[in-house]
């Protein structure tokens, strides 16, 4: 299926740029897609193929024993792949090849991270297990260290979020980043579930078991969608010590209808329901906090953005409603859109050093 | 003096996104300064106010013991006043007013960078001293480390080097980046030399006695017109041992008349001669490898975009002509414009991998 100009204004529509540069997708790359999709080109084309430069790169580096670079290009190349595919939910063959191809080269990336490299694990579940990457701070030899569980959105995914993971090893706070139910990868075995709290407990009972973790000081920080998985995880696990949601979701139905479409049609996706009709109905019951916001009991920093055309203000009154009965945070940024993407050089470092101070963290 | 929506196409004209964002510009500031230039605004005060509200940041950041959001807000302030001043030769009281700035915020941010800071030393020379700052990578501790002096341009200064030094000291290569004759806070004492060697040379004789300093694998690297300094410092100093040319300079005199106006109204500034053909007269025999290329004995790597509208493709064939008969690697992009920053993702880490395998760094 190929992307006409015409659509290529769809295309545009979706984009946030603010949120690709954060995450590590250099400006001219991000330009010149813009532009090559002005002049007719494919938008999955052009991302596969500037992946698989950097993966020729990266391959070259670690051939010739440039480590570091090699870890920088593998990474680049997985976070084009993932930009090639990250709204592709009309075409689910290119959708299921740009995710493995991420995937894999995100694997060979792994090894090469500072420090360390970064452990892929996947913790056991039913008859599929969830995928994550344990990284560990440089001071991570002198004790246990504090450690944040990081959970994607709707189409972000693991892969994306090695940056705010730096940011964090830099303030000494171990990461373990997943796919839960209905992302990246775990996509393919399970759409997304009411029950994301099983799995996050799954992984908690996982690292607890680390000895390079310290199993009294672990928190969850969750983007975008994954901010309501994030407030769910730390409401039925009282392990979890400290909670960020990196936009406010309370709840999913209020939001279908004014959401932009693309958006809808890619929560519809997630859940592997055929029928739209269906898949909202799942959606509704499946992603509301009604039920377990009263258990929330850890400080929680909720992130929002009054521009956010995803989760309107609506969400944060119901979060001050419900879950403003605790040690809550609550920030709004007037000129903020979706999780603040436009002003991600303030918020993350700002979310880092929150969740870190929370779990006693030391550079 | 404001720049109204008129010179705003002057501004923008002489912009290069791929470097700001390279260099450290969150693309969000970028894109909203050039919002704010079409909407009439000032770029000037548009990045003041911008680098006062990071400055405010990472000022509340220290207080708090955030040192990391202090070091990256701080540097961030830093960075947005070195933008605000730049290319703003056409008004030396802000230009100065900003410059001083910048170098205040980028005090105020060092001792706050991972790992360990960075030390702020002033080399003596004449009756003046060269400003620069040294960071050392996290294994400095296991014994001495090699070290890269990094060189800017005609109006990139050592604040600038910040997320390019990181590159060095992720393989194990310490940095010194300093501000000579003609650069940064340099310029107010001592204008463009043809002797910059002289500059450069002590700055090696104050690195050598540095204990956690590999007298004997010292490198130098230059951007842009740093690049022309590059090649004379090591040229006539034979403790260095690697030299990269980010860029070919070979001479100045055949580039004036093409470069862009705003360009080479710098180049004049920065001789702090009044009259414009003594100035001229000035950069024409104080900017000239030929005197000088033939005593270049160490590997030398340039890097050069083909679309570089400053330095043409006769500097290439010069540095071939003329450095050639040594150990040279002369890699041109045919892709890249001025020193290939509209491609940094890939010209970047190779240009630290080459020169911190030349000088035997271990990561």
């Amino acid at each position: 299926m190929s992307v006409t100009p015409e659509t290529a204004d769809k295309v545009k529509a979706i984009l946030n740029p603010g949120r690709m540069t954060a995450d590590g997708i250099p400006y001219p790359d991000y330009a010149a897609a813009v532009s090559a999709l002005d002049q007719g080109a494919d938008w999955f084309d052009f991302w596969t193929e500037l992946g698989d430069e950097y993966a020729g790169l990266g391959e070259e580096a670690a051939a010739a024993g440039n480590d570091v670079s090699a870890g920088g290009w593998l990474w680049q190349a997985s976070l084009s792949w993932h930009y090639a595919q990250f709204m592709w939910f009309h075409d689910a063959e290119r959708r299921e090849a740009g995710q493995r191809r991420k995937v894999e080269l995100y694997k060979q990336a792994a090894p090469y991270f500072q420090p360390g490299g970064a452990e892929r694990i996947e913790v056991p579940i039913d008859d599929t297990v969830i995928p994550g990457y344990l990284r560990l701070p440089a001071n991570a030899g002198d004790g246990p260290v504090p450690c944040a569980l990081l959970i994607g959105g709707l189409e972000s995914t693991k892969e994306e979020s090695y940056l705010f993971e730096n940011l964090c090893l830099a303030r000494g706070l171990a990461t373990f980043a997943f796919d839960g139910p209905g992302q990246g990868e775990m996509f393919f075995d399970v759409g997304l579930v009411g029950d994301f709290e099983r799995y996050s407990s799954a992984v908690v009972d996982a690292l607890v078991e680390r000895p390079e973790v310290d199993s009294g000081r672990i928190g969850v920080l969750g983007r975008s969608l994954g901010a309501y998985y994030a407030v769910r995880a730390a409401a039925l696990d009282d392990r979890l010590k400290a909670c960020v949601a990196w936009g406010a979701c309370f709840e999913i139905a209020s939001e279908l209808d004014t959401m932009p479409p693309h958006t809808r049609a890619g929560f519809e996706y997630v859940t592997r329901i055929a029928d739209s009709g269906e898949a909202r109905a799942h959606l509704e019951s499946a992603l509301d906090l009604s039920d377990v916001a009263s258990q929330l009991k850890c400080p929680v920093y909720v992130e929002h953005g009054a521009h956010d055309r995803i989760f309107s203000m609506r969400q944060v009154e119901l979060v001050r409603e419900h879950l403003g009965g605790g040690d809550l945070e609550l920030v709004i940024e007037e000129d903020g859109d979706h999780c603040c993407h436009n002003m991600g050089a303030i918020v993350r470092p700002r979310m880092a050093d929150w969740i870190a101070n929370k779990l006693g963290a030391t550079p």
